[in-house]
C-alpha cells in the first residue's frame, strides 16, 4: 500500500489518461490545488474568463480523448454550467474540477463567500449537466470517487464534475490496490446483434453507414476506412460528425443533413434499405430542422447508450465492440456506383471584386492545407462550413447545442491538444463579442489560430427568421485588436484579392494570431443557411 | 373578464412593478417574445454576451427594485447560472426571462438543439438559485404562475426563473380578477418583539444598529436617518450595505468589517451591549473572514427570512413592518459621543509622483460629486472602495458573492436604472478582461461611465494569499480600447498628475465612456487588502 494525497492522485489519474494541460481561472478555494497543479506535469492554462476554459476543455477534449476544467466556487464552477451543458450533449469528454470550502469549514452551514443555497447547490446543478458528479468529502472514499468518476467520464464520453474542498487536497490517502474492471459486453448478445446486422445487410439493396461523431468520441475512426473498403458500404457523416471520414475517399458519400444538404447525399442515404447510424445522436439541428427522412424500421443504430436494430432493442452490448466487430461479421459485396460531392471549383480572385459568403468559402476550399483544423462557431461560420471539402484535416463545431462564442477559445484547446495542427477559426461579429477576447490567452501561450471574422453586421442567422435592432451589435474595428492585445496582426477583408493576400501573409506568418475581418454584405447569407432558416422561421412561434 | 396574451400578460406586470429595461440577447427560442417586447413600452438592452446581461440585470435590480433578463434556452438560460446565484445571495430581485421549446414540440422527448438532459433540466438548475421557478406550460395557469412567480420575486427580494415556451407567446388567456393579497405580519407577534426590542433597547448601555443591504433592497432606507435620530442611537454599515446611510451623517459609525475595518468603529460595534442587526446577511466576507466579535445574547437580528430576539425567533413579522414599527416603539436617548470614520485628507497632487493605490483613492474621495455612483468589482477595487466617504452617492458591488467581471456591465443597469446618475466603476485588469468588453454595451446605448481601471498586472487579491504564474494576465492596452470599439476615450495614468487631468477630462466628457488605464506597481495593495489577504492566506487548504 503506498501513501498520497487526494490531490495528488487526482493529478496523477487525469495524467495517467491523457490530459496533459488543465484550463482555468484560479480562486481563492482552488489556489491549493493550482500550486499543486504548478508542480506537476500538467501545464496551466488560465484563459480571460472561465467560460473560455470551459470551451477551450471541450474543444481539447474532442481532439485529445478527454480534457480537464479547473476552477473555483461558486463564481468559477456556475460559469462552466452552460459549457459543461454542450459538453454532454455533444458527448465531449471533460473533467470539471471545482474547489470549494473545506470540510471542516461546513459545519453548522455557515456564510461563507460565493456559496448560493447549500454547499450541495453546486453539485446538484452539475448533475443536471454530467455523467456523474461527486464532492469529494471525505479520504476513505476520495480514491473510490476519483476512481468512479474518471470511469464514467470515459465510458459515456460525457463530462463529469469533482468537487475538491480545500482541506481535502493536502488529505493524506492510503491506495488500495485498482482492479482493472473493463466493462465488457455479453457475447453472446454481441454475437447475435452482429449477426442479425450482417443478415440485414446481405439481404439489402442499398446498405449505408451514417458515421457519428462517437466514432472519434471513442478514437475508433481511423478504422472506418478499412471497414467501408472491406464491405463496399459507403459512408456519409452528419454536421456533427463531418471530418471523422476524408471527404475525397472514394467511399464518401457527404455531409447528410436532410433537406438542408447536398441532393445527391440526401437522396442516397434515403433511398437506403439498410441505413447503419454508427455513434450519431440525432437532433433537429444535425437532421435539417426535421427535413430528414430516415426509416427506423430499416436502421440499426448503434452508440454508447443503446444498440437498437429495426425496432427492438440489445442490452450489454458496448459501442467499441460491436463497430469493431462488424468488419468481421459482414460480407463483402461489390462497391456501388456514388456520386462524390461536388468538389469545388478551382479558385481565382477577381481581386476588385468584394468577397460574400460564397466566395470566401470557395476559396478557403483551395487554401485548407494539411495541417488545418477547422473551428467553426455558430452562424454562417457552421453552415457555410460544412460544406468546406475537409481532406485529412480535422473540424470542430458544436452543431447541435450550438452555444455561440465556442470558436476562439475551442481554438485554443484545439492547438494545445494537437500541437501539430494550426487552427482555422470561422466566427461570426456576434460570436466574437461574446468571446473573441480569449485571443489574449493565444498570445499568452504562443499560439498562432487563423481567425476568419465574418462580420455581416450582427445575428446573420436569426434576421431571416425575425429581424429587429436586437439582431445588430455594435461594429468593432476588429483588425485593431492587436493595438490592444500587444500581439498578433489583423486585416481588413472587402475585395477577393484583400483576402487572398491576407489569407497567404496569415498562413505564412506563424509568430501569432491572425486576424481577417471579412466585411461580408448585411444580406449575404450562404445557401445553406438560407435554407436553414427559412425552415426554422415557421417555427419561431 | 378581459382577454389578451400569455406573452402581453407578462410585459405589462413587468411594467407596472416598475421595470423599464429587459437586457439579454436574442435566439430563436425566444425570438418571438424579443418581437414583442420590442412593440411594448420596455426597453430591450442587448449585451455582448449573456453574462453582462445577467450582471447587468442585477445591478439595475438592486438600485431599480426590480430588474429584468430575457434569453434563449440552454445556450443563454445556463450562461446566467453565475449571475443569477449572486443576485440570489445578495438579495437582488432579478426576474429571468428563458425563451425554450415550445410545449407541443416536447412531445416524445425529440433532440431539439440547445437541450441537454431532459427539457426539465433548466428549470432544476435554476430552482437553486431562484426563491421560485416555473414552466409556464398552460395558458390555463398561466395568469397565476405569472403572478406568483413575480410576487415571490418581490417578497424575498431574489431572483425568479420564468421558462416561456415559444408556443405560449402568442396564447391567449382570459384574465381573471387578480385578487390583491399583501402578506401581513401577525400583528400580536409583532408587538410582542417590537416591546421587548423597545425594552431591551431601553435596559442597554451603548445600541447600535448594524444597517443591511436588505433595507435598500425593500426600499426603507430612507427612513434609516430619522429612525436614528429620532431614538438616538448610531448606525454602521457592513461591505454590502455600503451607502445606505450618508457616511457624513454623525451618527454614522462607519463600515463594519470585524478586524479589517477602522478600529473605532469595530471598537463601538463590538461593545455594543444591545445590537440591532437590520436586514443584514452577515458571512465571513462582509464580516471581516470571520474576525468579527458579534454576540447572538445580545442581538436583535432581523432579515426579509427571520427576525431573532438573542437565542429566540420570531414567526410571521414582516421585514418591513418590523423595520418601521421602531421608531414609534423605542423611546429617544441622549446621543452618544461617537468617533466619526476618518475624514480622507484634501488632495493635492505631487505631480510627478507614480500613483499608488492610497493616493488614488484619496483623489477619488476629492472628486466624489453628488451625482456619481461607485460600482466596485471584485479585489482591491472593492476592498479599498469600501474606504471612499459616500456622501448622498450610492456604492454598488458583490461583496458578499464576489463574483469578479461585475462592475462593467453592472455600471449600464445602474446607469440605465438611474439617468440621473453616473457610474464611476472601480475594476481591476483581471476582472476587466472578463466582461470589460461590455463597454460596447455602453457605446450602442450612450452611456458615459467613468472606468478606472486598476491594473496591477495580474489576479492581485491572490498574489499574497499564494502566488504562481496562474494570477498573471496578459497586459493589455486598454487605453486603446475606444480604437476597437469606435467610441469613448482613454487615458494612460502613471502619475499623480496624470491621474489629475485624466479624471478631471472624463469627468468633464459626457459625450461617452472613459477608460482610465491606472498603472500600480504589482506589490501595492490597500492597507484593507493586506489585512484581508493575510487573514484569507491561512485558508487556503
Amino acid at each position: 500500500m503506498s501513501m498520497t494525497t487526494v490531490g495528488s492522485y487526482l493529478t496523477e489519474r487525469l495524467t495517467a489518461l491523457g490530459v496533459r494541460h488543465v484550463f482555468g481561472v484560479p480562486g481563492d478555494y482552488v489556489l491549493g490545488y493550482y500550486d499543486q497543479l504548478e508542480r506537476s506535469s500538467l501545464t496551466v492554462i488560465n484563459t480571460a474568463d472561465e467560460q473560455g476554459a470551459g470551451f477551450a476543455a471541450d474543444a481539447y477534449a474532442r481532439v485529445n480523448g478527454i480534457g480537464a476544467v479547473c476552477v473555483t466556487y461558486g463564481v468559477g464552477g456556475l460559469k462552466l454550467v452552460n459549457t459543461t451543458a454542450q459538453a454532454f450533449a455533444e458527448k465531449s469528454p471533460v473533467v470539471v474540477i471545482s474547489g470549494a470550502p473545506g470540510i471542516r469549514e461546513r459545519h453548522r452551514d455557515p456564510l461563507l463567500h460565493h456559496k448560493i443555497r447549500s454547499f450541495e447547490s453546486q453539485l446538484s446543478i452539475f448533475r443536471e449537466v454530467t455523467c456523474a458528479a461527486v464532492i469529494i468529502a471525505d479520504r476513505d472514499s476520495a480514491q473510490r470517487d476519483i476512481d468512479r468518476t474518471l470511469a464514467a467520464c470515459l465510458q459515456h464520453s460525457q463530462p463529469v464534475y469533482l468537487e475538491l474542498p480545500r482541506d481535502m487536497v493536502d488529505a493524506t490517502i492510503e491506495l488500495v490496490e485498482r482492479r482493472a474492471e473493463p466493462e465488457t459486453s455479453d457475447s453472446a448478445a454481441l454475437a447475435e446483434a452482429l449477426a442479425e446486422t450482417a443478415a440485414l445487410v446481405a439481404a439489402a439493396r442499398q446498405p449505408v453507414i451514417l458515421a457519428g461523431e462517437e466514432l472519434a468520441r471513442f478514437g475508433i475512426y481511423h478504422d472506418l476506412p478499412a471497414l467501408m473498403e472491406r464491405t463496399g458500404i459507403p459512408a456519409a457523416v452528419t454536421t456533427l460528425s463531418k471530418a471523422v471520414i476524408d471527404e475525397t475517399h472514394p467511399l464518401f458519400l457527404g455531409v447528410y443533413e436532410g433537406a438542408l444538404g447536398n441532393e445527391s447525399t440526401r437522396r442516397f442515404v434515403e433511398e437506403s434499405d439498410c441505413l447503419l447510424v454508427l455513434g450519431a445522436n440525432l437532433s433537429d439541428a444535425t437532421l435539417g430542422i426535421n427535413t430528414a427522412r430516415l426509416d427506423p424500421a430499416t436502421s440499426i443504430s448503434v452508440s454508447a447508450s443503446r444498440l437498437t436494430v429495426r425496432r427492438h432493442h440489445y442490452q450489454d452490448v458496448r459501442f467499441v465492440d460491436f463497430v469493431n466487430g462488424l468488419a468481421g461479421a459482414i460480407s463483402p459485396r461489390p462497391r456501388p456506383h456514388i456520386e462524390n460531392p461536388p468538389r469545388p471549383a478551382a479558385w481565382l480572385a477577381d481581386r476588385q471584386a468584394p468577397i460574400t459568403i460564397a466566395r470566401l468559402f470557395q476559396c478557403l476550399n483551395g487554401s485548407l492545407e494539411r495541417n488545418i483544423t477547422v473551428v467553426a462557431d455558430v452562424g454562417d461560420a457552421l453552415f457555410a462550413g460544412i460544406d468546406l471539402v475537409v481532406e485529412k484535416a480535422d473540424f470542430v463545431a458544436p452543431a447541435y447545442y450550438l452555444s455561440l462564442g465556442f470558436a476562439i477559445p475551442g481554438a485554443i484547446g484545439v492547438q494545445l491538444a494537437r500541437p501539430e495542427v494550426r487552427p482555422l477559426v470561422l466566427v461570426g461579429d456576434g460570436a466574437f463579442q461574446m468571446t473573441g477576447m480569449e485571443l489574449t490567452t493565444a498570445v499568452r501561450y504562443g499560439l498562432d489560430p487563423v481567425v476568419i471574422l465574418l462580420d455581416n453586421e450582427g445575428y446573420g442567422t436569426e434576421r431571416p427568421m425575425l429581424d429587429g435592432p436586437f439582431n445588430d451589435v455594435v461594429p468593432w474595428h476588429y483588425a485593431k485588436l492587436p493595438e490592444v492585445l500587444g500581439a498578433g496582426r489583423g486585416y481588413e477583408v472587402r475585395t477577393e484579392g484583400e483576402l487572398d493576400d491576407a489569407l497567404a501573409a496569415a498562413l505564412a506568418d506563424r509568430s501569432g494570431y491572425s486576424l481577417l475581418h471579412v466585411h461580408i454584405a448585411r444580406g449575404d447569407l450562404s445557401p445553406a443557411l438560407q435554407r436553414m432558416t427559412s425552415l426554422m422561421a415557421e417555427r419561431i412561434r
